[in-house]
């Protein structure tokens, strides 16, 4: 098994949408052959700012589990698992904690943004602060070398590499390999009222799971350039969230730069653009949907899939904590 | 099983001393019948302000097991077990951190005195700023109520019982109990230069291991009274390090008293108490250096204790977090 490990995952608040789909998901499924590909249920990470909601955390564990399997994760390439069942992490992750300043951790610019979007004010809970550490202690368990990241979370790469090098110096040896942040080439997308990225809370995503109904009315109310209001005036393509959509998912791209410099130039409606849009759209959900109604009528197998990719996932990161402890001279019984 | 549960133990980094002896390890002899008793090795907890030194901390497990065993601990009536080789700790702990703000942890008295006690200055690591929610992992995992703490601990006591109960508000469940403080009547021993607390690293204390001749060495040069130079003037008790280790292993409290008289009113010479002093501390020692001596000469067996009360623990303290994490809504393979 000498292919690259790649670490990715969601944190389990929320089913998956289009937007997961575009930027992390499609490259996903092309991983599944070229690297040794583990998948996180960030469960444990996801509590870390919905410790009063834990209920919507267990959840959610499923919902996204249903949805790797039916943009066609095959658990067979790719381990899927469950992050709150694999203690090394934790283990880890209090090890790694000592190796990192609580004012390193305060200057990380990933931490501070973060922290001010969901409005924590003073009252960070210490979990959330310390997350890069366990976000470190998630990489390193798994030996993974590449770990695709948005353009806003490289410095949590950076900070994993710190303590990486931490743990060597300490150990005298080169124990862990530091990661390299892959940042996909498609940015994020925005959500479909324009303002904002796509957010599972935000209620401006279309989910893999939208009916086709659901689909027609998100691209329906899709922002699109709010002064291109009679089909003959200039259009702009820029901001415009049916363009940045077709972007995403629309292969033709030639076709789409004769539209989009028929929109720019005038005389293309609104209502044209959408509806090659929601074609296209329609055509990639309608099997993910299907395969997600079928996965969800036997729960048990889904959590079947869990449970073996995290049992092999529990063999590799408590490998990996034996390791480390060993190149530590710390105790093993 | 209907004895409270007490939790106790010691950061392994260095072999106890007659301060331990007199503060705690006299009252855990006592607790092995009355109390349900853990003994924890806190290596982990150790490495918080240790992490560049885990050697250190390695080494001192077994050193402080044998302290324990020479002392008298039954390994039958009390459970030593391995902070380290428990992952419900780790698991607990990281759940923890989600419910405790980052400036309600930097609030905490015991934190901001240890932390300028250790000269971090701004360069905390987080592991150590994060330990109170370790320590409520610690008490918790165990059931533990009763736990016994220095004066200047009773602060993370109470930072456990907030943890405890906002789990048990987001359960909806008195899942948790609370723990109460336990402050030993008699006070930390200082130090035999008599300026500060008697440490481990401060090289001011009385090994439970010393020799014969370290014993008499170190009372020898013992701080008394800087004042009483000549044997006839009077002598001041307080302060004077000999007296404070009087009391503490001198059981006969009326020939002390009289001593103490006499020393105050003049008559009485520094030799004369020192020579008392020394009759108590070689008298309680040696059968415990002796004890010692014959336990590290089979250090596999101390190994097997320690294996086999960390089973035992581990049991304990995987079932607590099963139901914490059964009684939060979280998800179960």
């Amino acid at each position: 098994m000498n292919k690259p490990v790649i670490l990715t995952g969601d944190r389990t608040t929320g089913p998956l949408h289009i937007g997961h789909y575009a930027g992390s998901l499609s490259n996903r499924l092309r991983y599944q052959d070229s690297h040794e590909q583990f998948l996180l249920l960030a469960d444990t990470q996801a509590l870390t700012d919905n410790a009063h909601d834990p209920g919507k955390v267990h959840r959610n564990v499923i919902e996204v589990a249903l949805d790797y399997l039916a943009v066609g994760i095959d658990p067979d390439r790719t381990t899927i698992c469950l992050q709150s069942h694999l203690p090394a992490l934790a283990e880890l992750s209090m090890l790694y904690l000592n190796f990192v300043t609580v004012s390193r951790l305060e200057r990380n610019p990933t931490i501070k943004d973060e922290i001010r979007s969901r409005g924590f004010g003073r009252d960070i809970p210490a979990g959330f602060l310390c997350y890069p550490a366990a976000q470190a202690a998630d990489i390193t368990a798994f030996r993974a070398t590449v770990v695709p990241v948005g353009e806003d979370q490289a410095p949590l790469i950076e900070q994993t590499n710190e303590i990486v090098r931490r743990i060597n110096a300490t150990a005298g040896v080169d124990i862990l390999p530091e990661a390299q942040a892959v940042i996909p080439r498609s940015g994020r997308l925005p959500g479909i009222d324009g303002t904002s990225k796509m957010s599972k809370s935000g209620g401006n995503a279309i989910p893999l799971s939208a009916s086709p109904d659901a689909i027609r009315a998100a691209v329906r109310a899709m922002f699109t350039d709010p002064n291109h209001l009679r089909v003959e005036d200039p259009g702009k393509v820029e901001g415009n969230v049916v363009f940045a959509y077709l972007d995403a998912f629309d292969d033709d791209e030639q076709g789409l730069d004769e539209i989009k410099a028929h929109y720019q130039r005038g005389g293309l409606g609104d209502g044209n653009i959408k509806k090659r849009l929601e074609e296209k759209l329609q055509a990639l959900l309608a099997p993910i949907r299907e395969r997600r109604e079928q996965l969800a009528k036997d729960r048990s197998h889904v959590v079947e899939i869990i449970r073996r990719g995290t049992r092999r996932a529990h063999d590799r990161t408590e490998t990996t904590k034996h390791e480390v402890i060993n190149a530590l001279g710390l105790i093993q019984l």
